[in-house]
């Protein structure tokens, strides 16, 4: 954990190598990836089953690789009804909130008599990855059905690794409650592999999402343009800005809980009171003795964890904005004037009574979020995902003669002549036409 | 040329492989590209300065990689009126297009008493790629830069390629008319090196967005994620629903102004009517006759074009689901159920009076549009690559108390124990002050 102090001489280039330090290169799974995928594209289910052999020990056929109804249905018979009541809360807020996001269609028609506008559709099919393993993540599931659902995707295929042949039963029930339409025990860059250029069990999609490790990031960097993308899952990372008036602990929990995920996670607390951060600095130590995930959070938090004092809220605001974090606490007295300043943020959690662990799950956001520094130029995962624009327009005989003369000017510029006798051979019929009248 | 016959048995097989045929695959430019980017992070300036040398033939220093405004200044002095008044409507109407798609921000407390929306805020700065040599197009500046000026972006940043030195004063007029605050003489792969990690003399950028070539397209593939990109451009195509009731000779051209951009662009026509498919079909022979492009449009019509006849506009516009054209025209007596059965295509034109060409350069909407079937999953350039989102969330005491649990639940399930204590530890706080109350 590095101590900064915004009023010392060295401060600008601490905070340069802090913020620099998580620079992910995939580069290195590069070429192993581009195998994966070639030998997907080429040998469909049966390079999947091999893949899923060697990666996840299991043994599988093409006809296997579809988890089946029966399977579902009996893995949400062993979730207990606490765990689906919280499931079905989360997943209530989730598409509430989701809801509320879907845009309008755009028409009007100006002064020129052009009637033009925009209209939104929703992507036909989408393949969601979830990641698997130690950490199969049904809040992830529900993260990145619902949006698609709500955004009226009518085929959502999720592919999620299950490693030793174990099927996470909660992971399970997340699917059939956001509405996933088939699921298969498939993962890493293979899945992706499968879902964007399709085998004979897996139909392709139109868009792959959902966050995973470097292999799956690059293999999805890898399909982009043949399928749509998400944004590239880094590291998580967390800001807490906090006055002196916190509990050290509720705070010290809030670092530990991004820092629990992955040695490489960054956890930042920026605040202006020197004594609130010696507090937090204790109350993470004490955390660390007890806490189950100690080993990958006292890795994350010695690594790449930091405190930062400075002199004021603004400040504090102004480094956010150039760490770009993907989640932001707002800790303090008068949250509203640090919010409005802040421009570079995946999500803000405000208030005290908010840790970023509410938005993980029940909150109603989306959890998926922009890492390492891109919430400068993108934004967390929702129902603009799963939908896209077409933009039309229609133009009358009367409007043609306003604004075609412009267009063929241009496109004569331009060099392009097609263009503009396209425009003018109109032109000219209109003229004729008037002339006869 | 191919003509395709719904009504024949073969009409599956021969329209799957007019979809398939342009199908791209950027592999081979892989290398060189990835070569070019190595050499322009690592060298800079002095990077690009060598490159521009080799393939714009010439001689430029780090100094003179900026375009200056005495030089900008100059060279719209020499642009006609009447071209500065035609680009000056088509500015103004792209201006209110992509004013009217501003989306509002969101804010809303539920029944939970959470407070929880979405902020759109600009990016801080983009990089615009400009294709030069011998189509350097003022249009494309128009439609890269007024949606990101509109959408509040402070710094745009503009690369465009000199071959031999010689300046475009259209695309400077244009580049001036829309709001871009720096402009670069460096073109291809390079540009977007320099745009995507920084020069000395190009800072770096947030975004980097514009057409151009395999190797532009393929370093915008590769910088991905250290910056955000607009969709790859491929080649550009069109398809035109047409009736019996037009005149073959608009229509030709209309599917020649696809054809004149690129050997690879792909136009098709089609109709319900075969008179009108013979018709277009002997008009494009007629138009090549004279057509100044007419080399790059019969390779383009000869290889890639096609004329598909249909029972009716109902099967018309399910084939135009499964081409998701970057173009749509609708020439027909009653467009709108053609109108609405279609789900995928970047931009639609409606009606007789209604080229493609108008959008290409004064309708408004963007011409900047998704290529090669990528409508399926995503959509023309908007201030929606401008802007970005961050959620938030405020949850008082109470409401913490009313969907925390809920959290507490699946965080243990997940093994997030953090997560769960964060929340946990707040909820004990509050029942302590509530006993204690």
């Amino acid at each position: 954990m590095k101590r900064l102090d915004i009023t010392q001489p060295d401060f600008r280039a601490q905070f340069t190598s802090l913020l620099a330090e998580r620079d992910s290169d995939t580069a290195s799974v590069d070429a192993p990836v581009a195998e994966i995928l070639a030998a997907v594209r080429a040998g469909g289910d049966e390079a999947l089953c091999e893949f899923t052999r060697r990666f996840d020990r299991m043994d599988v056929t093409p006809a296997g690789l579809r988890i089946t109804a029966d399977e579902i249905e009996a893995a949400c018979a062993s979730v207990s009804a606490e765990l689906l009541a919280a499931l079905d809360l989360a997943a209530t807020r989730i598409e509430s909130f989701h809801r509320a996001q879907m845009p309008e269609s755009l028409c009007y028609t100006d002064a020129a008599g052009v009637t033009l506008g925009m209209r939104w559709t929703a992507l036909d099919s989408v393949g969601l990855y979830v990641p698997g393993g130690k950490a199969a993540y049904p809040s992830s599931v529900l993260m990145n059905a619902i949006p698609a659902h709500v955004a009226g995707v009518r085929r959502i295929a999720m592919c999620v690794p299950t490693p030793d042949g174990v099927l996470n039963p909660l992971v399970l029930a997340a699917a059939r409650r956001a509405g996933v339409t088939e699921i298969y025990r498939v993962g890493g860059a293979q899945a992706v592999g499968a879902m964007a250029y399709g085998t004979a069990t897996i139909a392709p999609v139109d868009r792959v999402v959902g966050p995973g490790n470097a292999y799956v990031a690059e293999a999805k960097r890898q399909v982009f343009g043949t399928v749509g993308i998400d944004s590239i899952a880094g590291p998580s990372e967390v800001v807490v800005v906090a006055d002196g008036n916190n509990d050290p602990r509720a705070i010290a929990l809030d670092l530990l809980a991004q820092a629990e995920h992955d040695p490489m996670a960054q956890s930042i607390l920026i605040t202006p009171d020197a004594e609130m951060a010696a507090k937090v600095e204790q109350a993470v130590a004490t955390e660390l003795k007890t806490l189950p995930r100690a080993e990958i959070a006292r890795t994350s938090w010695d690594t790449h964890g930091a405190i930062i004092t400075v002199r004021n809220l603004d400040e504090a605001a102004d480094l956010v904005n150039e760490i770009a974090p993907e989640h932001l606490e707002l800790m303090v007295d008068a949250p509203t004037p640090v919010f409005d300043r802040v421009r570079h943020a995946g999500a803000i959690f405000v208030g005290r009574y908010c840790p970023e662990a509410i938005g993980d799950y029940v909150g109603g956001p989306n959890h998926v979020l922009p890492t390492s520094r891109t919430a400068r130029f993108s934004s967390g995962l929702s129902v603009f995902d799963f939908i896209k624009r077409t933009t039309f327009i229609e133009a009358q005989a009367e409007s043609l003669r306003e604004i075609g003369p412009a267009a063929v000017s241009l496109a004569e510029a331009e060099g392009l002549d097609a263009h503009a006798l396209s425009v003018a051979v109109r032109l000219a019929a209109l003229d004729r036409a008037h002339d006869g009248a």
